[in-house]
């Protein structure tokens, strides 16, 4: 499925398990606001973070057809599980650009840590994936990376406990291995940890927190000129985003419209092959 | 696939979504101890609580079908949102005599509650069905049912951290609507609930908690001895008991044994069709 000549005007598409990547979408927008953005939240089989590797894969294929089916020019993968296990898949398998949080993210931390002491949170099968441990030591072997997977924080998140204090109770024991472990820099690698981030900063002052989202919306914005896919900025700033998911469109509306801070009025639930 | 003549050694078959159903197959092998139990915890695809109707009915379908291939000569159904959602199918399709959680619950609570103000905790998918005040209305046309949805707690449960300070917190927030109401009786309507029963019982002192594992192996007892299934009490207490999950038998197996206070020695994963 090539690109068509006239695909300057096509959206760009993400896709996450669930509401999580509506923090790289909104750095999308903000970044490159002539650009249209379908977004897929695929809430039926969320969370993607304790599910096996096949089950992800199988599931990333069926979301990425699924937005090719809709004729996007760029494929963003804003979920870390699914980029973690899925990105060499995808690659090989579909003739579109993609961007990948994991990456965007890596490459963010590399140029920032100054002691190359590191820390990375993520759910467990992004952090027993290892990617961004091995990714961060091709850039810098000599890194010291303390991993820890938090799988409890992409559900409350999911479920509006984000300010909740109890959360910040089960932020403090997940991080406790970070306590004194001079880590300068720390990588949110889940789309739903940057909804944390203040009471992880407070349980960790000093250091600094990387949210993939801006750098995925700087490499976005770059490969779309390199391609020469650019949307003409005449066309204004675009507000015609869409939302699908494949559960309940209500509970994903409420739970958008606090977090992108605006009410978002297209959410579509579709149906995919397997769901 | 009718039951053979010699079924009377067959195993019993439990399938819940993940570790919860556990407290079920307590009951029964407590008050059973001749019968040979399988469990399946359909862990790759757990939380079914979250999930929609039709694929918690074809998972449920998929489940009942690998225990039934094991020979099984009667299915549990143990988790709630599965026996809400897919009983009717369940029983319209399979050949087997079966016990469900949910008409187990209900049948405790109707004939424990005397002043007919009852509440039920389950995950969003039970409670918006509700398949449980419906049922107790049958009862009790008469009796008030508050139905809440806690979706927190399975994750808490199967995360270990059902002792946790921020779990309480998360109770309490959950179990606001219930103070001062007036109820007399509450069910426990996941089988992850059970877990939480002190840290529930603590927030709400003097009302009797009903977990349906107990009514379930009595219906269970019951059903066997109805049909001439029943194992010979002289093969002794039955130990070898086996356990089949749908992704990390490890993590299964270390979570299982904490639950039942044991070493959990067979742990098995298998594959279902769309898993």
């Amino acid at each position: 499925m090539p690109i068509a000549a006239d695909s300057r005007c096509s959206p760009i598409g993400v896709f996450d398990s669930g509401i999580g990547g509506l923090t790289v979408m909104q750095e999308i927008i903000k970044h490159l606001p002539q650009e249209q953005v379908l977004y897929f939240g695929d809430t039926a089989r969320l969370p993607y973070g304790e599910k096996n590797r096949d089950a992800v894969v199988r599931y990333s294929i069926e979301n990425t057809i699924f937005l090719m089916d809709q004729n996007i020019k760029l494929l963003v993968v804003a979920c870390n599980t699914a980029s973690a296990h899925s990105m060499g898949k995808l690659r090989q398998l579909f003739n579109v650009p993609m961007v990948d949080v994991v990456e965007a993210g890596v490459s963010q931390i590399v140029s920032t840590t100054q002691n190359q002491k590191i820390a990375v949170l993520g759910t467990r099968g992004t952090i027993s994936s290892n990617v961004h441990k091995n990714a961060i030591l091709k850039h810098l072997p000599d890194a010291s990376v303390i991993s820890i997977a938090c799988p409890l924080f992409a559900p409350l998140v999911e479920e509006n406990f984000a300010k909740h204090p109890a959360t910040r109770l089960i932020v403090r024991e997940y991080l406790a291995p970070l306590k004194n472990s001079g880590i300068d820099t720390l990588l949110l690698g889940c789309s739903h940890f940057p909804l944390l981030a203040s009471i992880i900063q407070d349980e960790l002052p000093g250091v600094t927190l990387i949210d993939p989202a801006v750098s995925c919306a700087l490499t976005i914005g770059f490969l779309l000129k390199q391609k020469q896919l650019e949307a003409d900025v005449s066309s204004g700033v675009r507000s015609d985003h869409r939302f699908y998911v494949s559960d309940d469109p209500y509970k994903f509306s409420q739970l958008a419209t606090n977090f992108l801070g605006g009410p978002i009025l297209h959410v579509e639930k579709v149906s995919l092959w397997s769901n």
